[in-house]
């Protein structure tokens, strides 16, 4: 594979090149010292979009809804960025292929940039890749970024960490593991929706929600239940509108200051993760690694112990650089 | 909270202290550095355990078959030390703590150590944490240790690997989700287990497994498909029977050096995940890192080239010690 030119690609991006976004956002999934070389030059040419973190159980219908909350946003005259992470495991995420392809309308719209990302084929964090497509598609010009994810692992809070506004869904009746788990969400969500509300137990779902919210304290935001139908469209208007609110409050009321804040930590934290994890993959090529992996198996020395050795060699690797 | 006397609990260990195993497992799950002083000292005193890894998804019944099997190995005259570990996101890990209950059968008894650990409250990885607390009982002198997890992420995958015999659970009739992710499993099973034998569709489900087992190549091994009802203990005595011609076939087989050398290499990415964590927490109390923080939000500089300054901070402090 030629190495690619990120200059030229960059630029393009900035000149609103769909083809060279989608180039970015393969490279920087690919390789994260690529990714820095990508990031600092487009970095300063973020920041004006709105990027709404969408989460929420399987089978909560949170695609459909993310496909509908973008057609809605499209005939606003809005231009639409979409990313749809799944941080998958073998016991789960089985669905998520299936729901792409309800997008279908989307894809064909030229306002509309979707990308599916997922941790297998990311090479690194999925949170540090997904905050650097965020910023390529604010390059891009995007004016609203809807980052989709499923569930509410740490992958999953640090991604709903890196938007402005966090939606939450529910449905109704998904069984008490999620009803007595909604407290974790109450931190989150920014504004909850109560998804298929023409199910029973829509009402007591919104109503339970509601009461719980009473105890939150996000600085003087009471995070609103929204009840939608995402199959028939009901409830987007409405959401949207929810949405904008939150993000005209950020701004009125001086937090969004606090919100990128909290951004920057976690994608501090992320990228030192990634580096520190591609450092340890170099080193794992040297013989010196090799004989303390031994040395480990035969108990002549602990692996925490092995771990300040190893650590002496990334210093090393730093200091050559 | 006085300093914890690391000396005195581990000697204590090492005579069978079950007190002092108790309060080193609490001190390596609240700091990696202390994790360190404790390892480093009982390392050598590991190594005659059989470590037995048991996974499945919420509501396969497995902690009542490991309560089982626990049970079985104590009446064959073994002594076993259990470990649940309890990986949970708001969205999943509601009835851990009720299971758990379950198990006062075995707490009675004074030849079984049992402990439970979760994400929450443990300060670093719980991969980390977990491999810590196998070694500790293994210092105790645990002929078996059981280390029990919920679903597959990347945490309950390590600790699986942490194992020399691992064992997958599922049940007949979970639906699509998890019969479509199976082929993830196959990676991790020496053994599997269809437990709720007694529903409909056990027979399928084992069936099943072993037209895909015959795809899988563990160097020999071919997993067995063991059919269970736990609440019944009813397949208990296979199972064991299946666990320990697995650890046999390793050790016959020269296998079990591949084995510690996939646990080592695990052990030690999550191991130096946790020191650089460290010393990003750290980092963080000092000026210098507030205001690249700031820098970022001002877009003075980018998140990854602030993780480069961040990182010759971590090395000062490397030099320093």
């Amino acid at each position: 594979m030629t190495k690619p030119d990120i200059p030229s690609l960059t630029a393009r991006l900035l000149k609103g090149d769909k083809l060279a976004c989608a180039k970015l956002m393969t490279i920087v999934e690919n390789d994260p010292a690529d990714a820095k070389k990508v990031i600092s030059r487009i970095y300063r040419h973020t920041g004006r979009a709105h990027i709404i973190g969408i989460t929420g159980p399987q089978g909560s219908g949170k695609s459909t809804l993310v496909n509908q909350l973008a057609s809605h946003l499209r005939k606003k005259g809005s231009t639409v960025g979409i990313i749809a992470v799944d941080v998958s495991s073998p016991f789960t995420g089985g669905a998520f292929l299936g729901d792409r392809i309800r997008m279908k309308d989307l894809i064909t719209d030229r306002g509309v940039f979707i990308r599916s990302m997922a941790t297998r084929g990311c090479k690194g964090g999925i949170a540090r890749a997904t905050c650097d497509a965020i910023k390529i598609l604010e390059a891009l010009g995007k004016d609203i970024i809807l980052v989709e994810t499923v569930g509410a692992g740490e992958d999953e809070v640090d991604i709903m960490n890196a938007s402005h506004t966090s939606v939450v869904i529910t449905v109704p009746g998904l069984g008490d593991d999620v009803q007595a788990n909604k407290a974790g969400m109450m931190e989150i969500a920014d504004i909850f929706v109560v998804n298929k509300a023409d199910r029973e137990g829509a009402d007591i779902a919104v109503c339970e929600l509601e009461s719980m919210l009473g105890l939150t304290d996000k600085c003087g935001w009471k995070p609103p239940v929204v009840k939608t139908i995402s199959t028939g469209s009901v409830g987007i208007n409405e959401l949207a509108d929810r949405i904008d609110e939150h993000f005209n409050y950020l701004k009125e009321n001086d937090l969004m200051r606090q919100k990128l804040k909290r951004r920057a930590e976690m994608e501090i934290v992320n990228i030192v993760k990634d580096v520190i994890a591609r450092d340890v993959e170099e080193i794992k090529k040297s013989e010196a690694y090799n004989k303390l992996i031994e040395e480990i198996i035969e108990k002549k020395i602990d692996p925490h112990s092995a771990v300040d050795e190893i650590l002496k060699m990334v210093k090393k690797r730093h200091v050559k650089e």
